[in-house]
């Protein structure tokens, strides 16, 4: 922070109290050297444990909260036969039929969608996995992949009775290429065991979210996540090098590729790449991790409006350019939720409030050049009155506390309430009128506000990538809640040309909302590739296509 | 190239005879504000017109050279009902039916494929490829889609009288998002056109190669075009938005998102990236732009090994990192055939011979930050030994020659003879060996050398990317040489867990070849998609997939 302040006693006087150090930071510069590794955020904390625990026992299933789903008779039930096939292939720890303990693996860490499994799998190998979907497909038994279960739309839980076949077993980093950056995994590996694992060879995994600590790189790549890096380092689609799939029929789809050109055929992998489980289990990733930066700064500013939101992110792309990394945003109803809760780590260190707050990341290879660009920036900023105060960390502690701001939201948000979650992309300048209409419309309805179905409405999430989780929290969901929103939200985005699942995907919250974003013609050809690889339905039933 | 002479006489005064100023070079350091948007290279300027007129009148067809090719008597043959129908839906500029023009569009680059199509069709609008191609499956009548005609794997051009549908006529900018980057345009944009007009808006197209100037962007997404900026940018999985494809029923898939983010069911736009045409037609493109470098350096190095290659690489990628933009590398062989063939634009300026050479690029938003990365770099890797040999483009003709070398390699090389060309994906630090093999193989087969059947051996290519372009230049083409080189290349790649196709793609030359870098069972899969999509076969028949 220091080196900005001083510069802008000199440069522009008239921003001394705009740009503030907060007492409660230290004013001492300390080394920025490369990305703390330290586990950002809480939502890493949060234990399977923990979670089974806070599970309300009188929580509904999900089949009785939507009764318009109906269990697939064709489906096989479980047998004692069925049973002992399984345990004739696995080792007896791999098999989870304690009711207790199921728990976990039925329920998602919203809590909102409550499966009925009576079997989790956890296979140690990619055979194993071939041998337990030869049989369940040879039976008609549906199952469900499940990694961290760490999703937001219900995609890795069961809606029924589907046998869960888990990857935490398979957890083994197979290769690393110190040159090229390659990295080839089991699909079970933790995203933050594996970022830590490149991380002390000079490398970073180029995807980085909320759940690192608990998601598993399968169920990333299953899901084709997002995050935080995307803005840098782009969509798996095009950093993940290659895979191996165990198709429904038992079939080892092996193409693990460390190349970073491969030209031979159609690029099969994609289609994995998103799928949520309903086309075959991922068991081994390769991925290719991008050097780890030198130097790696974060800057929180507050700023008057979203249109200002928008003029910093323009001056970024052409300012930061090559060094920028991340460029977030969030409202005041945020942070106001993350001061409420008293998320562990997020301290507000600006003066006043703002009605937006931006988050910036740089790293680059070279500190002095970053801090040069990040200085001119910010001091344009402000001597524009684009930004109205900022702050730029000094050290690990200030850089996580700056990160737990906005990695604290969605924890503040479940700890609200019910979350009504919306995971939205659009026009980055329509982006913050999706919040403001929808908090017109429950406040028309008369059911937004204290002592009222809903508490409050807020937007945060990726400027760079056009990408807005819109959360509205309730005191519970309730149907009444649920006709106010949707399909208000879809239809608004559907006319903004938008996609009604930026980067959480369909899973079973969305299954019926995938027409606002894909054509008739879209829509059917995904069908034909389901039925085309998984012809009896097995895979993950009742998500992701209608 | 003045800074880094100046420094080196004051911190490595031994290295000053080594860094050397050629008096060809202007000593004035002229501003590189931007990528300059000359027309590099001389493959854009190998017009069709001249390309027909140097067809030699008694070239083979490509079903007398390969005998083992046979027509698919199922296809229909053309008739006048046919063109009565072309004729009412198209103008009748848009059907090539005279012998002399047809010659361009059935006869590749390399002059190794000839076809023998009676009807080229240039469709103007979607709804005419949709018309034409229901028309086509209905009918059972081949077709080859085409757009710049600039591959180099026979896949552009029919085998038999397949029905050429061109892209040609369809060649309009639909949109362009200055905020975002994203442009949406129809397939039969050409390349260089693009980056022209994104270039005049602050952007730059994700790809660029040699033959920019007269391939088609929707040729480019068809065979996954790799180049020259893949190392910055990464590859069209990534950088591809959205597509519009017309599949072989007629079907209009509409997929031209402009979003950054969308996980809404499959990514289907993947399957046809790469998919050479035998999947449908795509007829628009939607793509992310990044934001164009306001500073651009390029350095040619003169260096003793190719161990030192890969030593320049791996410190480049930490010195350079977030700034490098190509890593390019040739042999002493690719330099002297370009000097040989005076190719337009291509002067080596270093003073002595050197075994190998790089070509480095760097872009960046801050000139000062480039220079002094990039000057500290160079310093380094002359002060280390590292290269022996180098010199920094100091303006806009200074920056074209240099890039005039490397690209002038293919052009020199088929201007030397009949040119047997390998693409291939492997390692890097055995990428070489490739080159050594195959020069021992070929020699000491007695075929190698002056007055024989081959000429030389070169390689050069992307050490970014490990992708070699190994190029045997030979008298003409023969049996006898090509079973020295086959299988022998493919097996040695096989066992590197390399790809027998980096970039250019199968086509007709390596559908044979698939096996030495897939699998069966994804080739099984392969051919399922393809029946699937394209059950009649119609889709450019007889390659691609064996």
């Amino acid at each position: 922070m220091l080196p900005i302040t001083r510069r802008l006693l000199a440069s522009a006087p008239r921003r001394l109290q705009a740009v503030s150090l907060r007492p409660s930071l230290a004013l001492t510069a300390v080394a920025r050297a490369s990305t703390p590794s330290i586990a950002r955020g809480a939502f890493s904390t949060f234990s399977k444990a923990s979670f089974a625990a806070a599970l309300s026992k009188d929580k509904a299933y999900t089949a009785d909260k939507y009764p318009h789903l109906q269990r697939n008779q064709e489906f096989k039930k479980l047998t004692d036969d069925d049973l002992a096939y399984f345990k004739s292939i696995l080792a007896p720890s791999a098999l989870t039929q304690d009711e207790g303990d199921l728990e976990a693996f039925n329920n998602d860490w919203l809590q909102k969608y409550r499966g009925q499994s009576k079997l989790v799998l956890k296979p140690s190998t990619t055979e194993q996995v071939s041998q337990i979907l030869k049989y369940c497909n040879d039976n008609k038994l549906a199952v469900v992949p499940q990694g961290g279960n760490t999703g937001l739309v219900g995609g890795a839980v069961p809606v029924f009775d589907e046998i869960i076949i888990s990857t935490a077993n398979m957890s083994s980093i197979r290769s690393f290429d110190n040159v090229s950056g390659a990295l080839v995994c089991d699909a079970g590996c933790i995203l933050e065991v594996l970022d830590n694992y490149v991380a002390e060879r000079g490398y970073i995994m180029p995807l980085d979210l909320g759940a690192k600590g608990s998601c598993h790189i399968g169920g990333n790549v299953a899901t084709n996540a997002g995050g935080l890096r995307l803005l840098r380092y782009g969509s798996l689609h095009g950093t993940v090098l290659g895979l191996e799939v165990v198709l429904p029929d038992g079939t080892i789809l092996d193409n693990l590729s460390t190349l970073r050109k491969d030209n031979t055929g159609y690029d099969l992998k994609q289609l994995f790449i998103g799928s949520e489980g309903s086309l075959g289990i991922i068991t081994g990733v390769s991925i290719l991790a991008p050097k780890r930066s030198k130097a790696v700064n974060v800057a929180l500013l507050g700023v008057s409006s979203f249109e200002q939101v928008q003029n910093a992110f323009k001056r970024s792309r052409d300012e930061l350019s090559e060094i920028l990394s991340a460029f977030e945003f969030w409202d005041k109803a945020s942070i106001d939720l993350v001061k409420q809760h008293l998320v562990a780590g997020a301290n507000d260190p600006l003066e006043s409030e703002h009605p937006f707050y931006i988050l910036i990341e740089t790293s680059g290879s070279n500190k002095d050049h970053d801090d040069e660009k990040l200085n001119n920036y910010l001091e344009g900023l402000l001597t524009d009155d684009v930004v109205q105060d900022g702050v730029v960390a000094q050290d690990t502690t200030q850089f996580n506390n700056l990160w737990s701001i906005r990695e604290g939201i969605p924890e503040a948000c479940s700890k609200t309430g019910a979350v009504y979650k919306y995971d939205l992309s659009m026009p980055v300048p329509v982006l913050y009128d999706m919040v403001q209409d929808m908090r017109t419309r429950l406040s028309d309805s008369g059911v937004l506000g204290e002592g009222k179905p809903v508490k409050c409405v807020v937007g945060f999430g990726h400027i760079g990538d056009g990408n807005l989780h819109l959360n509205i929290m309730a005191e519970k969901y309730t149907d009444e809640v649920t006709g106010l929103i949707e399909p208000f939200v879809y239809e608004w985005i559907a006319k903004q040309s938008g996609s009604v699942s930026a980067e959480h995907g369909l899973g079973l919250m969305k299954t019926g909302a995938l027409h606002y974003s894909k054509s008739p013609s879209m829509m059917k050809l995904m069908r034909r590739v389901k039925d085309m690889i998984d012809p009896r339905g097995i895979m993950n039933p009742y998500k992701f296509l209608p």
